[in-house]
């Protein structure tokens, strides 16, 4: 393995990650389900903001419908994400800033939260094998997830 | 690569990973914040339980002063790990049940967490390069972390 053939090939399988998390942005603004679960591996597990511990594969139903929960598009910003691609594997984390209004309050909120991907290539395309999404909480007695924190 | 000669190699480096995620337990239980460091690559990103949203590398003092905070041993069992190795990178996720007692309160908690692991193969060892612990919180309006869940 040289550096030259090898670092070109790198380059090529970061801008697809990376793709595939900007792609994360347009799917939500539009609120297209099928795309976003297309982003997923079959049965992928899944450590989402909300219970249960492990989703098993996003559901294209149950995505529809908390896409619903929401007024309007809802709006995904990316940042320092960081790419490690060993083979046909890969690992990236980094930060998704999430806004928009859910219809239960009619108020608008934006918050950042961490993000963490295992990604698979499959037949010649990235997937999504594992996601892990959260929020930390304060330790302080409240035990309010942190909404107000900056990457 | 034959099957007779990848097989074994993944198997013990599966073993070795395994042995890295229970690590957890003795060293939380005798509270040896040096043992717990020893697991991290230097200024690994790590996404906790608690703010802000990430550390770099885990602070000898600032864990010392963390466990100190509990009364007694404080008790990991880890479930459901699954590990993903790929050349000198490995992926493992999974839950661990934290359970102790904050000296804040003086009464018992104990919890499951959900846990992701990106693991390095650095001079022969592998060492922890990404971590992502976190409690979902309930959606319903309490925003209250979902501590009551079970993998």
């Amino acid at each position: 393995m040289s550096t030259a053939t090898s670092k070109p090939a790198f380059s090529q399988d970061e801008a697809d990650i990376r793709a595939i998390i900007e792609a994360a942005h347009p799917v939500h603004h539009d609120k297209n389900a099928a795309a976003i679960v297309a982003r997923y591996a079959p049965g992928a597990p899944i450590f989402n903001l909300a219970p249960p511990l492990v989703h098993h594969g996003v559901d294209l139903q149950e995505k529809q419908a908390w896409l619903d929960t929401w007024e309007g598009p809802i709006d995904l910003e990316s940042r320092d994400f960081h790419i490690t691609v060993s083979g046909d594997f890969a690992l990236a984390h980094g930060f998704y800033r999430m806004s928009g209004t859910p219809k239960a309050t009619g108020r608008p909120i934006s918050f950042w939260m961490r993000e963490t991907l295992g990604l698979n290539r499959q037949a010649g395309a990235w997937k999504i094998v594992h996601e892990h999404t959260s929020v930390p909480f304060y330790m302080d007695g409240s035990l309010r997830p942190a909404f107000d924190l900056q990457p």
